[in-house]
């Protein structure tokens, strides 16, 4: 049996100020760190401990794993980083708030963008200066693979080869993975591990900086999954995720 | 022309008491935290870039790195961990105070064991609890690699494989590599490289958190070497490296 741990990265300064993120690479916010550190020790405290981590491009998502590797004791891990555990890619929504886009667009409108499946939001033009494709950190990211926007669909497309080619053979040769990514890069994982389908995954949230347990047989198949730490807390952390999109 | 760049860790808690600290993890001080917080800015407003970062497994040294990347915006470049990088093992002195052992056993006895090329301080038995053998971190070191002391001349054995196998192969290909290390991993990388005699190394002082650039030929010739900043701030750092084993 190989347990997989999957953390979402604390609150960040945008989730804060309630904006639509993407790719953007803002920081943690004083709470998000404190979510971080708090993920670390009870991972320590329940005994967890790991020989490899994985976490995305994005400082938000770095930083914790820092924080949790730090409260571990175990700084010295190996880390690799890919660009396909980024959030999902939020196109021209990047930057903008969602209850004004919610007030601008109805509520229902900002739900298909933020939960579709397979609706994205509207794209980034070439020259739109939040677009990231001359950032040195997306070099080896081919050009067609790089996105102007994403649905979550996109999203999985671009997680899984990353997944088949690297976490899954690691897991499987017996190493305990932790990655530390993004609501929907873990939303992704987490939809093709327990084969949720494209309307079921609409409504589940990943609530910020609480390690998501996987436990998983041979094949990888997954037998059962919770969260660490206290009910409550945990069930008030992704309440606030969903409530995001309300004007 | 290749750039390569230096950093030994900011001041750690052990440097503050004055104590030998070897193998030991101890963590930065805050002013050990501040000259890893200005050796990123530093190298940030000289413009350089890196793409590949090689670190110990001490903390000191990771944490280095970190506060470098972060002040970098490059939290996101891969990072290579090896024991191989570690500060030289002090054996049975790790743990022990610099003063103290000189009023003990004479200013001469400390400068040999801290100084001398090829006489290691006393060993640590196997059943010392200093004795790290059986760290996670380390149970890919085989068994007779592993020290229960060292001279800088073991060290220098053990840092230049990783350096043929792994560094300067990185070099080689134009990768910008940084190297966040300990004052005799450095002193070990700047030997060779320098072809420093046996007898000129011992007086060679590696000061805490300022940037050392090596810039080599095309056959990873040194062309020049010198630390980035201030020249009355580099001099003190150094000077307080030297004194330390004073009684």
């Amino acid at each position: 049996m190989h347990k997989l741990v999957l953390i979402r990265h604390g609150e960040s300064t945008w989730n804060l100020e309630n904006r639509f993120t993407g790719w953007t690479d803002v920081d943690l916010t004083p709470l998000g760190l404190e979510q971080a550190v708090s993920a670390g020790r009870l991972l320590k405290a329940e005994g967890y401990d790991f020989d490899l981590c994985y976490t995305s491009v994005l400082k938000r998502a770095t930083r914790t794993l820092w924080h949790v590797l730090d409260e571990m004791d175990r700084t010295w891990l190996p880390v690799v980083h890919s660009w396909r555990l980024n959030e999902r890619h939020y196109g021209a929504l990047q930057g903008l708030n969602k209850a004004d886009m919610a007030r601008q667009y109805g509520e229902q409108q900002v739900l298909v963008w933020r939960r579709s499946y397979d609706t994205p939001p509207p794209a980034l033009e070439a020259d739109d200066p939040r677009w990231e494709r001359s950032d040195r950190r997306y070099d080896t990211v081919k050009d067609g693979e790089f996105p102007r926007t994403e649905c979550l669909k996109d999203t999985v497309a671009r997680v899984l080869p990353f997944w088949n080619e690297s976490m899954a053979p690691a897991i499987r040769s017996g190493q305990r993975v932790v990655v530390a990514a993004h609501g929907n890069s873990i939303r992704a994982l987490v939809k093709y591990l327990d084969g949720i389908s494209d309307q079921d995954i609409v409504g589940l949230n990943i609530p910020n900086g609480i390690p998501l347990i996987y436990e998983l047989d041979d094949q990888l198949r997954p037998l059962r999954h919770y969260y660490l730490g206290d009910a409550d807390a945990i069930a008030r952390a992704a309440a606030a995720v969903a409530a995001q999109g309300k004007a």
